[in-house]
């Protein structure tokens, strides 16, 4: 994907919207991240080629979009990059858009290839293996707030060929 | 994407699962439907192309995936389709996967392309127009009970070419 340079995320002012339903407790008031950083729900217009690429480690690269309770994360692995256990509150609906990647979780391995998706319950620690270079779409809900926070050591050092 | 004769969704049983966090009201519990119907977050596997493809109009099929709080759908729009003004308690973020389509919302008109995200928060009014045959998949916090309820007969009667 081409990467451009100025930032096109674009904020759509809504006229009259509707209070929110629901009761969720947000994981950023759970961490201690204030209401004010995570304000409303807004429409947002966001090129995935505006969002910032992470390089984590030298095999795994990153870009995520926040909603509101909603994250949506792009994950780019290289073939043998190895994300190792973890866990988190978050629910998490892992859908393969190339590649493959071995899931180790619940005391099975599981390959979730190109087309197939993975639910993964809250707090179920779980570990993955990059069979082949992959793109991986995660979902999460709520949004990571480690990984908003840049507290995801777990990713930055871990890898392996 | 090839369809497969037989139901491949495997849940593999969770040991030890400890209690997920959050105190979110589900839309399911809202709308009255139990929640034995829903249970608890399971671990699944699920194939594309083992999920039913709804053919909701000649020119509008979906499948969609149900988590625990999130649902992801996959839409398929022929281009000429037309998806009626609508809203729903549910956030929703949508990455256009191939194609594109012309969202009308919060007043205004924006394109959005393969590659693309929009993110409409609870309750907005939209309507979108495909203008090329399109791949669109829809996140949904929580699950669209409507949908999961085949109560979406403004799916299933608007269309035009």
């Amino acid at each position: 994907m081409k990467r451009v340079p100025k930032k096109r995320t674009t904020v759509v002012k809504a006229p009259r919207r509707t209070t929110r339903g629901g009761s969720k407790r947000s994981v950023f008031r759970q961490k201690g991240v204030s209401r004010g950083r995570r304000g409303k729900a807004q429409l947002k217009y966001i090129p995935w080629a505006s969002v910032e690429l992470e390089q984590l480690n030298p095999l795994l690269q990153r870009q995520f979009i926040v909603g509101h309770d909603i994250m949506v994360a792009r994950v780019l692995l290289k073939k043998g990059c190895i994300v190792p256990e973890h866990s988190h509150v978050n629910e998490q609906v892992t859908y393969i858009l190339e590649g493959a990647l071995k899931f180790r979780i619940a005391g099975k391995e599981i390959v979730v290839r190109a087309g197939e998706v993975l639910t993964i319950p809250p707090n179920m620690p779980h570990e993955a293996e990059a069979m082949a270079d992959t793109v991986d779409l995660d979902v999460f809900n709520p949004p990571r707030a480690d990984w908003v926070n840049k507290e995801d050591s777990y990713l930055r050092a871990a890898t392996r060929v």
